[in-house]
């Protein structure tokens, strides 16, 4: 650790449109920190020559040398790769990761040797559109950026990720990893299923030149259909526990309304809770 | 009719946002013909001061000389409007809508006498704000406006229609009703429902706390859950026949994913369908 609590040797795993834009940032903010993303050749030599990345590499051992190691892949393969750093990282190191779900990979954390601190984080940050060239320092200015450690993540290593996020520009946010897990099922993952869910129907019930027939509505709706399958395949299937009573939900309310529909009754008091209830989404 | 072929007295039944773009779009372009806003008198007050319309009323008998009236209230209140017309139009006039539905006003259009000819409209033009405030000039400008004459539709009548709605900067698309309502149905009715049964259920399942744990993914996909409940109850209900067919197919799909979930299946091939169809999205 250096004297000033800043990182030295930052290593980010995957450097897709989260890790993209976190490499970017930090190289903005810490000129002189080493940066070492790890991703396939092709990535990792383009975000070497736009000035992410100081050191590319496919393979985990470029981190032996790492004070903080960023998991920015799906979340199952964040898992997989905690599992082989405890015999990488020369430490003392902090993990945290960027995945979407919490309790999964907090887990997973447990396994690691005394060393290496994990605390688990979220930016709320994000496009539709996915991958490097998406990345942008900026994506995380102002946005909030949960941190889920627990009752056996040590303060100092809490506090020099909190100072980190906030260096990067966003508003670190510290709460319950059970609870993000609950929450994020209905304000993140239920959105996901229905846009793509949406829009498969769509598709497949109208076809292109159906879709000519649309305007922002549909738009918009299905904005988030456009992202990459793999990212989502691991966000639900490591919150499945709560995914599963949300979607529920949803049909139930789905089938509410078909039940009105068909037998010609008001659907207008749904619509209007709804729109009470976007009145108050940012 | 004038001897150019343009309109001289254009009435507008319902001042709200697609009614007031429309009259202010047609100031712009036809600064001398007469404009006769029919809504409430606060909001017809509004609109003349605005310069939009040259008369407001609450009353239909304002459009006795009109020669093109455009309805742009709420489905079923411009088929109430509809059947009135007959006896207050000295006529030869046109009468048009912007309805989101086209099958039910034009069989209630069977009814109007000889010196009136009735052409269905729908503009693909909107936002989730609605009402006289959120209207502006050029909100047609390069949109689909949809025309759905039937087989007795008067040629002459047509073409009068298809140049007026080219004045206001709209492109038109000429379809049958039939088809309309389907392809609409999917493209428009079906996001609407979803995301305002989807709103509802997250909003209701973690409440404002929980919204603050948001991103631009469920602002995107809930934004047209803003729109108002009465025009909404409207266009679903008179189109409840191809709604709940559409509804039934999501419904299934959002079955099937909670099917895979459960299981710990792959929700990976619906997810890349729904990134397919997406990139087809304007």
């Amino acid at each position: 650790m250096s004297a000033d609590g800043n990182f030295r040797r930052i290593g980010i795993v995957g450097v897709g449109l989260i890790g993209g834009s976190l490499a970017f940032a930090v190289r903005r903010v810490f000129p002189d920190a080493a940066v070492i993303g790890i991703d396939g050749d092709d990535v990792t030599l383009v975000a070497r020559q736009l000035g992410a990345l100081t050191v590319g590499s496919r393979d985990l051992s470029a981190l032996a040398e790492a004070d903080l190691v960023v998991l920015a892949a799906p979340v199952r393969q964040n898992i997989a790769v905690l599992s082989q750093l405890g015999g990488i990282l020369r430490g003392p190191a902090l993990i945290t990761d960027v995945g979407s779900t919490k309790r999964a990979t907090l887990e997973a954390s447990r396994c690691l040797p005394p060393n290496l601190t994990f605390i688990g984080g979220h930016p709320l940050a994000g496009s539709a559109r996915g991958g490097l060239e998406a990345s942008r320092a900026d994506l995380f200015e102002r946005r909030p950026w949960l941190l889920t450690p627990d009752a056996a993540t040590p303060a100092a290593a809490q506090a020099r990720l909190v100072a980190f996020v906030r260096a990067v520009g966003a508003t670190p946010v510290v709460i319950d990893p059970a609870f993000h897990d609950h929450v994020l099922a209905y304000t993140s993952h239920l959105p996901q299923l229905a846009a793509s869910a949406l829009m498969h129907v769509v598709g497949e019930s109208v076809g292109e030149p159906g879709l000519r027939l649309s305007g922002s509505g549909l738009a918009d709706t299905t904005r988030v259909a456009a992202s990459p399958a793999p990212i989502w395949s691991d966000i639900c299937g490591t919150n499945a526990d709560e995914v599963l009573p949300a979607l529920d939900r949803l049909i139930g309310t789905l089938q509410t309304l078909r039940e009105q529909l068909a037998r010609d009754e008001s659907i207008a008091p749904l619509f209007e809770s709804a729109q009470r209830w976007r009145a108050r989404v940012k």
